[in-house]
């Protein structure tokens, strides 16, 4: 068996589709493809499309060994799918043993979440950490923890669910059924459409706002209040500034409970500026003073969208060593 | 050196001290002493009663080692002690390190809160469990952790303080300045505060508690609150209920962040019946709601007030084990 083959690393995204090619030890991608999921996807059509990138990149070849991130929950030490929130499907999915089947070698999947947290851990802004949280506020706010020494996925798979820390119990309703989740004040779908709500409420404000999207609030982004908040936009820094409070929040929260050595916060809706981030810090800050007071070290993510990927290859590496051994 | 020398633990309640021996692998006391810090105490005052207590219960004999549970914040791998909230003196005090010149044997020095969590999980409701959160409700709130199959102490040493988790933030004002604590909402005090209150504003409400303490207020203790409420008192229940729910949500927000695989939950609030408890498991499970939910498995503490010193057991055979290995 020759230890140069290289690992083929997968990312399930829900909406799209990532597989990339490194070499043992490697920090940089051999080749990387990216497709998006069709809209009929099924778990099926996914694995299908995923298998026919791999089989692209290597031809005639067998990768080392799989790693695979997945946006949803996983049953982690078998490599089962419990479900995705986007494709249909993937309920109970053997993906590990499907891919091991179609690709001949065998396959590590992590929830999205816990890979991109290694990911950062391993490659990125956690490089020497001892403990770490990781979240990633996009569409929703998801969190990976490593604690020990090793990624702590919980007893059922489900640690890390920031996004679902209740902070305001009679706050705004969540995609989970709660509310006043921190997910439900500070993702990006909820930011844009409380700034759509505050601009309908108050028509002569949110002049740079509606400037952004000219006049048409159906396109309303949260990289659009971000960005008007950056311009001096009052509405938007005081819709954004909400949002980094929620964050904040629950940032302090798990510091109290954790006290990780660091914070690493990725995902879109982190790139909003330098004052969205002195509020998240401060809030967190405010949420944990005490005597004495835990360190409040929080930085944003180095691997931006590849850091699942990145834990995938920690992953398919930690793999192939067991695999080399025996 | 014979291995049957027995085992030397201590804990440092802050008003009270205590302890006891052990042989190494037991699971009962050979000998256990208390006695009550004197009024004006200091942490000089404290370890002489400490040491003299354990010379009476060790005559002429060395421990083999000695486990410390410390009422405080530890730092841990060196034994010194922070500092103390109830007795002056403890600032940087290298607790392991004056032991062992004043009783002759190496000494380790953890945090009550995580002793606590060890011992529950070691010799308690924890045993066998791959993941842990320990908290005691009485005079304070405090936690700890078990992760990955090892006491999980935070980056600072500050790990578990879901008594200072935020609930309220215009809540009652908690002894660690912030608002609306879980402590601040839960603990023994705060209870019997909430309850004096209710009762000076509703002066024809609470009967059966105002029976409890024969009508003097200042006696109230969270204790009678629960008795009163068991025995049917509406305004006790009410009091009570909300604590029992302030607890469950900080609870609730450690499920959702770290999915632990079990809650025990120690204390002398903790016995407060099982209304509490329903109230307190149903606003867990209520705040940790989604699809899939992680599992809510919260039962009480199994060792009662000897919690910390069974963990500081645990530690001594721990160290006990190295000593004889070297």
């Amino acid at each position: 068996m020759s230890l140069s083959r290289p690992l083929l690393v997968l990312d399930f995204g829900g909406t799209k589709l990532t597989a990339a090619v490194v070499i043992p030890g490697g920090r940089a991608w051999g080749d990387r493809r990216q497709a998006r999921s069709p809209e009929r996807a099924t778990a099926r059509t996914d694995l299908e499309l995923a298998c026919g990138m791999a089989r692209e990149m290597l031809p005639g070849q067998t990768p080392a060994a799989i790693g695979v991130s997945f946006g949803g929950p996983v049953a982690g030490e078998r490599g089962v799918v419990r479900l995705s929130h986007h494709v249909p499907g993937w309920e109970d999915f053997p993906l590990a043993e499907r891919l091991q089947a179609e690709l001949g070698a065998r396959a590590v999947v992590e929830n999205d979440a816990n890979a991109a947290a290694l990911g950062e851990w391993r490659y990125g802004a956690g490089q020497g950490c001892g403990s770490l949280l990781y979240i990633t506020v996009s569409t929703g706010v998801g969190g990976g923890w490593i604690v020990n020494g090793d990624l702590w996925r919980g007893a059922d798979g489900l640690a890390g669910e920031i996004g679902h820390l209740v902070l305001q119990p009679e706050g705004p309703r969540c995609t989970c059924g709660k509310r006043g989740c921190v997910e439900a004040l500070a993702a990006g779908p909820y930011v844009a459409a409380r700034a759509r709500d505050a601009l309908l409420a108050n028509p002569s404000e949110g002049v740079l706002l509606r400037a952004r999207v000219e006049g048409d609030l159906s396109r309303l982004t949260a990289e659009h209040v971000a960005l008007a908040a950056q311009d001096g936009d009052s509405l938007a820094w005081h819709v954004l500034s909400d949002a980094a409070r929620a964050l904040g929040q629950g940032i302090g929260a798990a510091l109290a409970l954790m006290n990780p050595q660091r914070v690493v916060v990725g995902g879109g809706v982190a790139k909003s500026g330098e004052r969205y981030w002195q509020v998240m810090r401060e809030t967190a800050a405010g949420w944990t003073q005490g005597v004495p007071a835990p360190r409040v070290e929080i930085v944003p993510a180095a691997l931006g969208d590849d850091a699942p990927l990145w834990g995938a290859a920690a992953l398919a590496e930690a793999l192939r060593r067991t695999e080399t051994r025996s």
